[in-house]
C-alpha cells in the first residue's frame, strides 16, 4: 500500500531539485536494490510487488507491499522490475580528501548523458578506480537513469562533484587527457599513479582544464576508410581503463 | 509538407513487421543522415525542418521541408534533431559469403538491447571488423534505436543475420568466446584471424554454440571487494576488440 503523497514524492525525485529538497533518491530494480542493502546504503523504504516482497521482507523491515498497478505508477522504467527503494542522499559523500590521492583517479568533465555516467561508474568499479572526480556541470549521479545503468556500482564507487580546476592545479601526479589528437594509447607506459580526464560527449575536455594536461592520449582508428568520428565516451573509457590495468598488471 | 499517410507509414516503421512489409527503415539525426548519403545508402526521402533543409536540399532532390511540429509528430527521439530519412531495406545485405572469411569476425549471439547493438556497430567500425555475424534472435539492426546509437556506423558495417550454428560448424579458424570463467584476456596472443563470440546480456553464449568454442576468454575483475557481476556487453566488446587490435598492431 502506497499513499498518494508518497507517489507524488517518488515522481518528484526524477528532478535534482526535489532530490536535494527531500534529501532522497530512487534506486530501482532487483539487482540495484540488492546491492544497496549489501553496501549498507541508508535506505528509508523498499516498495515491492508480489514478485520480490517475501525476498526483501526477510532482509529488512523497510519493505512495503504494493500492487503491480501501483508499481507501474511510480516506476521510472519502461519495464518495471518489481522493486523500488528510497535512499537518503548521503552527507558524507562530498567530504574533501586531505593530501594527494594515490593510484589512478578518473576525472569526468561535463559528461551529459546519464547512461554514459552509469556505464562509467560500472567500469570504475570493475577496473578498481574507487573514486571519481566529477565537474559540477556533469549529470547528477542520483539521476534515476544513472543509478539504473550503473547496475549497483553507484553504491561502491565514491563520487566527488568538485571544482576540477582546484583539484588539478594542486596535484603533483601526471595528468593524462583523452583526446582525438593524442598519442597512441598502445605505445604508452602508464605510471603507477595519475589522473585520467574524460571530456564531454561532443566538445571533449573543456579549455579551462586543457592547460593541466601533461599527456594527451588517443585510441587509434583502425579502419582506413572509416569516417567514424569518435568512440562513445563510455566505450573510450573502457579501452583506457583496460589499458591502464593491463599495463600495470603485466609489468 | 508531409501527408497523413506518410506520417502513419513512418510511425509504423518502429516495428520490424512493418519495416519488412514496406521494405523501409528510418534514419534519424543529422550525423546519421549525413553518413547514409556519404555511403550511398538507398534513401527514398529526407524530411527536414528549417534547421537543415537548405543543407540537405543542396545535396539531394529527395529533401522535403516539414515544420517543427510535423517533425515532432514523426520523430522517434525525445529531442528530435531536424532530419529524418527513409531508406530502403537492402536486399544485397544478407548474401551468403562464399569461402572462409579472413581476419577477425565478430559474432553476436542473442544481443537484446538496441543500444548495445548500436554501440557494438560503432566499435566494429572503429576497430575495423567490417562484418558482423548475428544470430536471428538478436535485436533487429534496423530498429530506430540501433540506427541512432550506431552514429552512422550502421552504413559501413555489414551485418549478416544468419544461422550461427551452421557458420561456426564449418569454419577452420579458431573460435573464441567471451565468458566470465575464461582465461585472462591480457595473457593471450591473438592469432591473425578467428571468430569472437559475444553472448546475451544476462545468459551469455547459448549452449548450442558453446561446443564450437576453442578458447574462453575473460576480462579480469580488478577490485578485490567488488561484487560487480559483469561488464555490460558493449563495454566488454570494447575491451576485447581493443586487445585484439593492440595485440596484432604491436606485434
Amino acid at each position: 500500500m502506497i499513499t498518494k503523497s508518497q507517489k507524488q514524492l517518488i515522481k518528484s525525485l526524477r528532478h535534482k531539485k526535489y532530490r536535494e529538497l527531500n534529501g532522497l533518491f530512487v534506486i530501482e530494480g532487483l539487482k540495484c536494490v540488492q546491492e544497496a542493502i549489501k553496501n549498507d546504503l541508508p535506505l528509508t523504504q523498499i516498495f515491492c510487488t508480489d514478485k520480490f516482497f517475501d525476498y526483501f521482507k526477510k532482509q529488512t523491515e523497510l519493505t512495503v507491499f504494493i500492487s503491480e498497478k501501483e508499481m507501474e505508477q511510480i516506476s521510472f522504467l519502461t519495464h518495471f522490475s518489481g522493486a523500488l527503494a528510497l535512499c537518503r542522499l548521503s552527507d558524507s559523500l562530498p567530504i574533501p580528501i586531505s593530501g594527494e590521492p594515490k593510484h589512478w583517479n578518473l576525472v569526468l568533465d561535463e559528461i551529459s548523458d546519464p547512461g554514459n555516467l552509469g556505464s562509467i561508474l560500472r567500469l570504475a568499479d570493475w577496473f578498481a578506480l574507487p573514486t571519481l572526480w566529477i565537474s559540477k556541470n556533469t549529470v547528477d549521479v542520483y539521476n534515476p537513469k544513472v543509478i539504473q545503468s550503473s547496475m549497483g556500482s553507484f553504491s561502491r564507487v565514491r563520487v566527488f562533484y568538485t571544482d576540477l580546476d582546484k583539484v588539478l592545479s594542486q596535484t603533483h601526479l601526471p595528468i593524462w587527457g583523452a583526446s582525438l589528437e593524442g598519442d597512441n594509447i598502445y605505445h604508452q607506459s602508464f605510471p603507477e599513479s595519475g589522473w585520467l580526464i574524460m571530456g564531454n560527449e561532443s566538445r571533449g575536455i573543456s579549455p579551462g582544464l586543457q592547460r593541466y594536461i601533461s599527456k594527451r592520449v588517443s585510441i587509434p582508428r583502425f579502419h582506413p576508410k572509416s569516417t567514424v568520428e569518435s568512440l562513445n565516451v563510455a566505450m573510450a573509457t573502457s579501452v583506457f581503463l583496460s589499458e591502464l590495468r593491463r599495463c600495470i598488471f603485466t609489468r
